[in-house]
């Protein structure tokens, strides 16, 4: 069994309200040691088998036309997690 | 300038239903090749010198108490990101 990590951020040019208001928070937690959060998203697509070529290019194709919004959102990482024998991902 | 990135997903006991949105349109693209998918977050937060163990100690502690929900959310990964003299993130 493997996954296909994707994740999409808001263009850089793009507000991001949610990332200011997580920003405006953590100095009221005594963070202080942060100038800017931008918050995104992070899909984590299964599949049965193997992580082959064939899913990574579905992947991609979901990732550009479902998963994010290319006006205002960039796909900034697709990766492939393969589970190993210990059961657990990535590890080998 | 250094970048730390949370990664932020449901439990698994969780039910999902924008990761459940997402599975069921998938097929509807002719992208069969998915058996689950799961929506989480992903942050960028933005620190102006370098990823300090202070720093990432602050990320830790912005993680558990105000990136994620721990009843319903589980942080997955706290990644450090250098920016190096090319300009460019994570490349050395």
């Amino acid at each position: 069994m493997g996954t296909v990590i994707v994740d999409v951020m808001p263009k850089p040019e793009i507000l991001d309200p949610q990332g200011k208001a997580v920003r405006a928070a953590l100095p009221r937690l005594g963070l202080d040691g942060f100038t800017e959060v931008r918050q995104g998203k992070r899909f984590e697509l299964t599949v049965d088998g193997e992580v082959t070529e064939e899913v990574l290019a579905q992947a991609r194709q979901a990732a550009e036309t479902l998963l994010s919004n290319p006006i205002i959102e960039d796909v900034v990482a697709i990766t492939a997690v393969q589970e190993c024998a210990c059961g657990k991902g990535g590890c080998c």
